[in-house]
């Protein structure tokens, strides 16, 4: 595995890698990497002949008084699991690379990202498909990879990708969880072990929603009361939005009777957790 | 000449330009082909093995009240114009080829767009890049060809090129004038026999205030004062601004010390003119 620090390497190595006509998928990542990240590794692994991980904590991405400085960060640990699932190439550049002075530019999707997160991290989704795009732009991907953890972030790229005729095609990966149910996350680290029994109450939250759904029962409110329910009985987690959306427009719907996406955040200490899961009517 | 209508053919031409090694160039218009459209797809073909003119009247970048319904329009003879001069591809999408049902992706560059034409045409140039970026994504040039006439448009997408790592080069042509000095432009033809003869304020202020550079005198304000001077005594014209900018980062100068660019907008009857022309120290 080649690691690369700068653009015009991790081109080169590239262009290298198109004249032998080899197909190349791009991970996009902050690091920390955890088993939803080498989720998307392998897949890329399986799909493509040259496999680029990009490791960048990216600043814009953060909202003020987010963990940016906190954000975990172990290169070598990275390093090490991505060459032991088969990357080709680790590109981990420095923040001036990707924005250098004199930068000014950015991409937003407008309706996409008003509900949901957008309503409680204004900028983070501009700072989300910005740095998406100029990845993108550097890589020249075939296929590139995203989990359906960050559900959100994952409709608004692809919403990017077509919007901006990128040519690339976004594969969605699923959620992958811990034997007890929680949503695999860079952030789990930040929980104390009581929060962590604590955090439960998210995905279990999603499994009382679903089993109200499958018992009949279509209302958006019905579902999102079940949902608050499990949090009412779990002191130490705050619910700070549940809301049931087009499974492809995010706009909140009354009744499911399209595919839709029950999604929750919460509070569990200071550690801001994100779940989400489908409603098929 | 080919003459395409949607993404698809267009790119299924270029992968076989690219296929047998070909260099492709781009000329992004909205059509009413002028002298100055002409020397851009003259510089391109000489510069390129495959010339792609695309042939757009984006509305995204009109502002409301604006003169995108008016705006001249006459397909067949820009499509005579275009094969004259080489070109090998006119790309003319219709509006919803470009902005599908659902479309809600925008690109902005902040600080070079909030002076000059930013400042009265708000929106203007979140359009321009927009439409620019997609253009450029849909045929992926190897390079592509602006007009210094629009000099801050020129350096909007100069600036988001290097941004977004679009590893396109942008090319800068300098303006094309009428004998009698006025910078051709598809607005023009809006201008009345007389307002075409009251709109030589507009090159003529441009060379006084140079005549007063090249005398010594280096100060903004005497260069602005001498453009309003020539204004004054045209009272056809009315000068919308007057600026002395930094070359590159379009921030306004109290003293020429360095590359700099004399811009001025003016309305002549309804008709808004721009021009510009360099001032070196």
């Amino acid at each position: 595995m080649r690691i690369t620090r700068t653009i015009a390497e991790t081109r080169a190595i590239l262009h290298d890698e198109r004249a032998l006509h080899h197909t190349i998928g791009l991970v996009p990542t902050m690091g920390a990497f955890h088993e939803g990240h080498l989720s998307l590794m392998r897949q890329a692994r399986s799909d493509c002949d040259c496999v680029v991980v990009s490791l960048f904590v990216n600043p814009t991405q953060f909202v003020p008084g987010e963990d940016l400085e906190r954000y975990p960060r172990d290169f070598d640990r990275d390093a090490d699991l991505a060459e032991q699932v088969g990357a080709n190439v680790l590109f981990a550049p420095a923040a001036e690379e990707v924005y250098p002075e004199g930068y000014q530019t950015y991409v937003e999707v407008e309706e996409l990202t008003k509900g949901l997160c957008g309503r409680f991290r204004p900028g983070h989704f501009r700072g989300v498909t910005t740095v998406v795009l100029k990845l993108l732009n550097m890589v020249n991907p075939h296929k590139a990879y995203f989990g359906e953890k960050d559900y959100q972030q994952l409709k608004v790229i692809e919403r990017m990708a077509r919007d901006l005729n990128l040519g690339v095609e976004i594969v969605a990966m699923p959620i992958v969880r811990e034997p007890d149910g929680l949503a695999i996350s860079s952030r789990n680290d930040y929980l104390s072990p009581q929060e962590r029994g604590a955090a439960l109450v998210v995905p279990r939250s999603l499994t009382e929603a679903q089993k109200v759904l499958q018992s009949g029962q279509r209302a958006a409110a019905a579902l999102r009361q079940a949902v608050e329910a499990c949090f009412a009985g779990e002191g130490m987690a705050r619910l700070q939005y549940v809301e049931v959306v087009d499974a492809e427009t995010l706009e909140p719907l009354e009744v499911v009777e399209r595919p839709a996406r029950l999604a929750v955040a919460a509070l569990v200490g200071q550690t801001r957790l994100i779940d989400n899961c489908p409603l098929r009517p």
